[in-house]
């Protein structure tokens, strides 16, 4: 059998969060491991309602194949979202995937060759190490952190053999929870501007900011240099599974291609319910609600963390998302402590999957939306204690 | 932008189908190019019932993300399925797809090299062509026909350097309507037995049998060489896009794998939906009334052919499924007759898409499931009028 086993499959890394987890946990652990938005939070009555007026007002079509861009109502109302926020989003543009992980396959299969040089924060999503390990590029790091992208990195980069895409969150990180600062937006779409490199805009948490304003796009920088990747999955529901890719009309082309190819066409019925949710409620009340519950329990972690972890314990101060990011002092290894931190019933991911390049990893990801105040309050004590004691075993 | 595209895109044949008829048809023209299920047949009011009582009894974790094997539920009623069958499907063998189409991607993910030998029935699937040519296989053509799949020509193909792949849909085929006799699975699994290759038994139509017996499957033949595919999308609705793998323990790591790389999992909450409606509904009773409408279809479809068609148009004589296949005259092509025919107002799809080896093509596609017995009288009949015309013009 093994021998039958495609060569990029080989090449993808596991999911480490899966291994490292797929021991039962002791009862009473508390995960900070988590990468999921609040399912408190889910508009379940109102998805119902809707799912009640898609049955009452909409025919059988609705269980029916569909078109493979994506129900034309649904595109509509993102490309008015977008013009909301000063984007010019035509849509004959939008392609609705499922989810926005096939948006990155999708952008996979049309775009990479093996060996292409395909630029990656680092750390980096993991999701999209995955779905682009598939089609065999050269993985070339940038790295990134709280004062964004590392335009030094990224000009050498650019200065060699042509790169021909550029994978970024710019907003709220995963797993980093940084921002990239407004200048840094700019510095880099100068850069970027000036090569045919593709930067692909990967925006799943951008809504979910909880202070600052928000900050100007590579979409608009650079339109002709950017593919934007849009969700409902953080602001919405994830078990939809509908998410969009935002790409110039050549791409475009290609892109329903390979959809066609991949699964013929996401949900018509569930577009639809999402459809009718969208015109019946004010996304953007709900999103309040989100963003309101998501920037008190990043307060009490970063509260709790100031009261419990050495002061040589670094952390990002993230603006909205889901995510915080710690760097541990020289010493110690993410993996060692999380060794430790599992005996103390408290778990969270160390940085180790999120780097392409290898090396001693010392950086790790707290997530704080899945988890009430008081829990994070006793597992960040509990994390601080771990700390100490790998500190003093030396 | 032409420049960045990846060489496997431009692989993909066009969906020849959405080419052909995307300009408008005239009005009152009766299209047999289709190739969707029925949608008055539906259980539109099923559905909505389960889907009410999804909402009633379940919390708010099937808006969550899940599993990248699917719903452990929906994979035991579909093990449980196959045992009344008389197959011996363990769930964990199991893999939920966005439709059987994400499984043709997801094997291709898996499996295939650039190069790689896969032997692919001719006529065969454009879905699957599409699917596999992403990972640019060589394919090689193995003509199927009312005797199944050509023995010789299979022997020819196993005798060279190793196939890697077959592909075949066994039951009522898209797009011939054939099914492989018995005596032929057994001859053919003898052959694939013997080597290492994977048969790839995509079987969407299986249930949909409104004539004859159930034959033996090649999971039940040969289970180390066989991968099983299976959809809801005939049964019950295409617009869930519900299917599922069969896979050996070995690939089944590496699909799931490929699954979550591509987009996580399918949407949770419609396979809850899907299971509520398979626990409080017969599926078999469901499918009867399928099989019974697709059978009359079918029937009138041919009664029709044999009054207004020439002799020297044959046709083949499917037990189920959706389609039928015609052969024109030796003097005659498929497309010369769709244009006359379009004239006509009647459609139908021409066989060249269906064929990985370039040639004049005289077979055509003809799709009874969505047209109602007195469009087909006429469609058939404005259909036979065209054949004649051109044979006077010679």
């Amino acid at each position: 059998m093994n021998a039958l086993f495609s060569d990029r499959i080989n090449d993808v890394p596991r999911s480490f969060i899966r291994e490292i987890l797929k021991d039962a946990l002791a009862p009473g652990t508390i995960s900070f491991a988590g990468g999921l938005p609040n399912r408190d939070l889910f508009p379940a009555d109102e998805i119902q309602a809707a799912t009640e007026k898609v049955f009452r007002l909409r025919g059988k079509d609705i269980f029916q194949y569909s078109q493979s861009e994506g129900l034309p109502e649904l595109r509509e109302y993102i490309a008015a979202r977008y013009r909301q926020r000063g984007l010019d989003v035509p849509v004959s543009n939008i392609l609705i995937t499922s989810g926005s992980q096939q948006g990155l396959d999708l952008l996979g299969k049309t775009l990479v060759n093996e060996g292409d040089l395909l630029g990656i924060e680092e750390p980096g999503y993991l999701g999209a190490i995955q779905a682009f390990a598939l089609y065999r590029p050269t993985f070339v790091p940038i790295p990134v952190s709280e004062q964004g992208m590392d335009t030094d990195a990224l000009a050498n980069v650019l200065s060699g053999p042509p790169v021909k895409l550029i994978y970024g969150v710019p907003n709220f990180q995963n797993p980093s929870g940084v921002t990239y600062p407004e200048a840094n937006r700019h510095a880099v779409a100068a850069q970027v501007r000036a090569t045919r490199t593709l930067f692909i805009e990967d925006d799943p948490y951008g809504d979910l900011r909880f202070e600052g304003k928000h900050l100007t796009s590579f979409y608009q920088l650079m339109p002709e240099n950017t593919v934007m990747l849009g969700s409902f999955s953080k602001v919405v529901v994830p078990g939809f599974r509908l998410g969009w890719i935002v790409a110039p009309d050549a791409l475009m082309q290609k892109l329903i291609i390979a959809k066609q190819a991949s699964d013929l066409h996401s949900s018509s019925f569930l577009q639809e319910v999402m459809l009718q949710y969208l015109r019946d409620n004010d996304l953007d009340v709900h999103i309040q609600k989100i963003t309101s519950a998501y920037g008190q329990q990043k307060q009490v972690m970063m509260a709790a963390i100031q009261q419990h972890f050495p002061e040589d314990v670094s952390m990002t101060h993230p603006e909205g998302g889901m995510f915080l990011w710690a760097t541990l002092p020289e010493s110690m290894t993410a993996m060692a402590l999380f060794n430790e931190a599992v005996k103390d019933r408290v778990v969270f991911v160390p940085g180790d999957p999120f780097y392409v390049t290898p090396g001693v990893i010392r950086t790790l990801r707290l997530n704080y939306s899945c988890v009430t105040p008081e829990l994070i309050r006793s597992g960040i004590e509990r994390l601080g204690t771990a700390i100490r004691t790998l500190e003093t075993r030396g």
